[in-house]
């Protein structure tokens, strides 16, 4: 086995469309998609959904008639399932009342055109309006009857900002004195969750008046509501809402029409809309999982996503490949050696070196191409030991991971890949020695004799910097493929812009995944590639280990006194304990758990470096408060490097960045 | 003349250390930029700055002792005005307190060695702090003597999210109590601001315990203040606080120490610190310049910016330098001919051609290096008729335009240029047919007739998308150089990103340019290059203009008709005006004070595109909401090239964009 050349992944587009049609019907809102109408249509398609809701925006941009929309829906196999949003109609004076009947008819002509029967009405913003839910009853009731006559109906969602209506329980008191058939709720996530409204009620309301629901998580923000759902909503599971009690409630009143997706998300907005759809699908089945988790037994079975088996448990990190060539490949090994590590196995057909160091592993991959840029490295897999790796990759297949291929020569192990959001491969395997099953009886042991080592026991995270486009992608891809949970969010000022960093790991913190992203995007002006990746071992001593990694000529990353005045400021370490983190460049955190003692190498090969890090108690975190002054540290190394070589930090002219 | 050749422009670095020395010192907090302390340092001294804040995170993750940053400090001419912050100090416990002193000690000991005599307190949102003024009181004095005894002292500041103390008069009532002569206030315009507060109230306050001014604008923003504060703060002239009124009331208190700016802000954080620091200093000269014109003539004299002349008025767009090749200069050249202009001129010496329609002047220039991708086109210039052009071009210099060189032939017209913040020329220049000392004596008369032209009179705007990094640099560039003032910043969802647009005019519109910029950035997956820039040209009937374009066979942007269902069903016009919108593919838009009907071209060389505006009354906008769907219609046009031609929409391999 070996990742390095299977990065030419299985192409997404049409993935999905093998999904299980049983269960409820998922669909998504255009507006959820970057690109044109067209660019949405496919991208929903290509991910499995079963319909859409058309975004008037993309509609009104689009060079295709309605017709011409349903026509290239239908071959699609999308349903229209709502078209939205209209806005501010209801409890208005005689005359906007007219206009506003005027300008609904305009759209239930393009509504019978595309083939939609539901439009989602919008409770008022408008200054015109008057607060008055008798009037707003009448005239909805109005609405429903025209709506009526042509077959169309009308859902009402109170937006949480409504200018008089922005609470379910009020929109429903609307629709239940206006009293009529083509009148009914549409439900949406984020407007009552955002308010903190309880959504317990929501069972007590008559199914059949609940046309239709919206989803969508988000995190927890300080900000004006508007703002907040306009930019920062999120796909199910990558936010901070209890969806799965939600959509139980609306499924105990009797809902029974599509789980239906409206993320209005900055990111989203303009990322590939294929991946973004496909991000989006796997949401939602990794929601109903949930649902089926926790709801009562008869709505299990209608949610159950069939072909997806639980996650296995895992068992740690079996080990983390790096992709080298001839430069990187002799200066990574040389700085596993000083760590520790011993070059204990050689891959029996391929150019891949196996170092061991206890329960920690690395490959070095040096199978051409490395896909690295010359002389660098990076993280091209990481392999989790499930409990159950046939188990765990028929889950992955399930939920739309892509699926990589393999090259196997005679004799070795069966691995099953499949790649992340960000291109690193993620294997599942069982780790034996002597297992002829294990992915280690690929390696034919080397000469070398384990040396004492330097303490370290096992991988304890890698650190992976994300595409910017790709983060909360990562985060549930992680958490929905192999089962592991999101921590807490931590934002930082680091030298050279925002970073957003959060992990994922089992419930036993065998496996953790620390993913981090330059909000914004990274500055440019910086020198070299700014975002590097890390593996982080674990030792029971860090000093131990730093003294026994420096007799070996570790290239171990020198932080300033500075950092030490200041924790000696702040903390009040004992003198001895100071003075030993001082002296080997030991780092230190604290939370309510524990005690966190860490260590870095230079950045090698341009790409990856090594950390050491020591957990007392249960300390949880990965010590993001010491990573600026850990960037810090590796800017001037590079710049110190660049003065002796050659410059690699050249600022790119007004001009060129300009035009 | 010309300015494609132009465009190496001189270098920023060092520029600003010939600031005159008189008038109030000027400071700016390390944490204001991007990079390392060194980096830091470095730019601030380039930039001119008299002295700097040294934020604390800054100094503890550099390798330079205090004492070697107080050294490289002189080094570069820079006083340390400022420690901060030390936070969560007073109204505590007293265990927590002997704690709190002992920090204290400790961060004495660094000023000591930085040569720093204040260090910024900030008002505490410590759960452990009580209600007790007296306390607070009490204590600031232990901490002031404590500060005395080592000739230091300490700066008070109301955090606008303080626990107990978040207004500037509070924490005046807290240092009055204390009467220490080593306590004082710090003053933050934002914090002040940000709170709505009078800052009427500070002129009342006594001169010497104002020990500190930090400066900072901000947008107008509905969100939580302490997130508003550290991510979206603003150089002073980018946002929406008025600071020349209230560094006025702080002066008028008597006040005399630096004017220091303070800005946490996102993009800043990770944008090229030498160009950030440049754009700071360009911010105070122009704060002392709107002080001194409304201050009272005592004060006039303290700020005034010795060899900043006042801007001249401006009487329009002189002309609009394209840069192309051979490719694309006869595509835009035939798309001018059928625009309705005349190649009226050839350069005297250059590559350069002029065209002419009334009032409206392109120039097309192919020069090589036309620093423009193959077969592409890009705006390189923009020239302004200017009452005194010598006297724009010293007061661009004064203000820290980087000033370009020109090449001259014999006989040739001077003319002055400075590079904007996205590497465009602007010229200063005076437009006088026959006019030896005009650029137009430049070129030689083609033997072109003009014809009956289309229409056109004029330069209505040129758009331009800017850079990530320097939108908010851009707009104060073009206010204070060319003193023009900023309109309303506009947001749109496009159909790759988000979009802010905000447009800089004189006072009567005759020079209009309309900064654009992704927000976060522009989706990477969308084919060509995204963000094109264009020239809007004036007429007077936009139908009359539309109809002799076509018959000249001009490539104009055709327009979905359902743009043209929804117009109808929003605004009722009417029926003849919509045929003739559907028509001709003319867009709508509407203010308070008129109407707007415009019409776009093709994308001309990729990155280039022309617009047609009519503006009827007052209208004042640009018709940004219309904007989605021209992009939405160029990127069908791409497609469909790429699809006849070369696929330009490959999107990256997940690998390539991972890795």
């Amino acid at each position: 086995m070996s990742a390095a050349e299977t990065v030419t992944s299985t192409p997404l587009a049409g993935q999905g469309r093998h999904l299980p049609a049983s269960g409820p019907r998922r669909g998504i809102a255009t507006v959820c998609l970057s690109g044109t109408l067209e660019d949405k249509l496919s991208a929903a398609a290509a991910a499995g959904f079963d319909g859409v809701e058309i975004f008037e925006n993309d509609l009104i941009a689009s060079p295709l008639s309605p017709g011409q929309v349903r026509e290239r829906c239908a071959d699609l196999g999308l349903s229209i399932d709502l078209y939205q949003p209209f806005r501010d109609f209801e409890a208005v004076g005689p005359e906007l009342l007219a206009a506003n009947l005027r300008r609904a008819a305009h759209k239930f002509d393009v509504m019978e055109q595309l083939g939609a029967d539901t439009v989602l009405v919008c409770s008022s913003v408008a200054p015109a309006a008057v607060d008055d839910d008798d009037l707003a009853a009448e005239q909805l009731h109005t609405l429903a009857s025209l709506a009526a006559e042509r077959g169309l109906r009308i859902a009402y969602e109170a937006l949480a900002w409504g200018r008089f209506v922005n609470t379910y329980d009020h929109s429903w008191e609307i629709v239940r004195r206006a009293d009529h058939p083509a009148l009914g709720l549409c439900l949406d996530s984020f407007h009552v969750l955002s308010r903190g409204s309880d959504p317990a009620g929501i069972r007590n309301l008559p199914g059949p008046k609940l046309f239709f629901l919206q989803l969508a998580d988000a995190p927890r923000l300080e900000m004006d509501v508007l703002q907040w759902s306009r930019h920062h909503r999120l796909f199910p599971g990558q936010g901070a809402f209890d969806l799965p009690a939600f959509v139980g409630h609306v499924l105990a009143a009797g809902y029974d029409g599509p789980l239906s997706l409206e993320v209005f998300n900055d990111v989203f907005r303009q990322a590939d809309p294929e991946r973004a759809a496909v991000d989006a699908m796997r949401s939602l089945l990794a929601l109903q999982e949930r649902l089926e988790a926790s709801g009562p037994v008869a709505l299990r079975e209608r949610v159950r996503v069939p072909d997806l088996p639980p996650a296995p448990d895992l068992a740690g990190h079996a080990f983390t490949e790096l992709a080298v060539d001839d430069v990187s490949g002799p200066r990574v090994a040389r700085a596993l050696a000083a760590l520790g590590f011993t070059h204990t196995g050689q891959h029996r057909s391929k150019p891949v070196q196996l170092w061991q160091q206890d329960g920690a592993r690395v490959l070095l991959n040096a199978s051409p191409p490395s896909g690295v840029s010359p002389g660098g490295a990076a993280v091209c897999a990481l392999a989790v030991e499930s409990a159950d790796p046939a188990r765990s990759a028929r889950r992955a297949e399930t939920l739309l991971a892509p699926v990589l291929p393999r090259t196997r020569g005679a004799d070795e192990a069966i691995l099953s890949a499949v790649a992340a959001p960000d291109g690193t491969s993620v294997f599942f395997c069982r780790t034996g020695e002597g297992d002829a099953t294990s992915w280690l009886s690929d390696f034919a042991p080397t000469d070398a004799t384990r040396g004492a080592g330097a303490g370290l026991t096992r991988t304890d995270h890698v650190a992976l910097t994300q595409p910017f486009d790709h983060f909360d992608e990562a985060a549930l891809f992680y958490r929905a493929v192999l089962g592991l949970e999101p921590e807490t969010i931590t934002e930082f000022a680091a030298p050279f812009g925002l970073i957003r960093s959060r992990a994922v790991a089992d419930p036993a913190h065998s496996v953790r995944i620390a993913l981090s992203v330059a909000l914004l995007r990274r500055g440019e002006w910086a020198p070299g590639v700014p975002d590097p990746q890390h593996v982080a071992f674990a030792t029971d001593d860090a000093f131990a280990s730093a003294r026994a990694m420096r007799a070996l000529g570790a290239p171990l990353l020198r932080i300033p006194d500075n950092y030490y005045d200041d924790l000696d400021a702040r903390l009040a370490p004992p003198a001895e304990l100071l003075t030993a983190m001082r002296r080997y460049s030991v780092l230190y955190d604290r939370d309510e758990h524990g005690e966190f003692l860490h260590f870095y190498t230079e950045v090698l090969g341009s790409r990856v470096f090594f950390e050491v890090v020591q957990r007392v108690g249960g300390y949880a975190g990965y010590g993001a408060a010491n990573a600026p002054v850990r960037m810090a540290a590796h800017r001037r190394l590079r710049i110190a490097r660049a003065g002796r070589g050659k410059r690699t930090d050249a600022k790119p002219s007004p001009k060129s960045e300009g035009r």
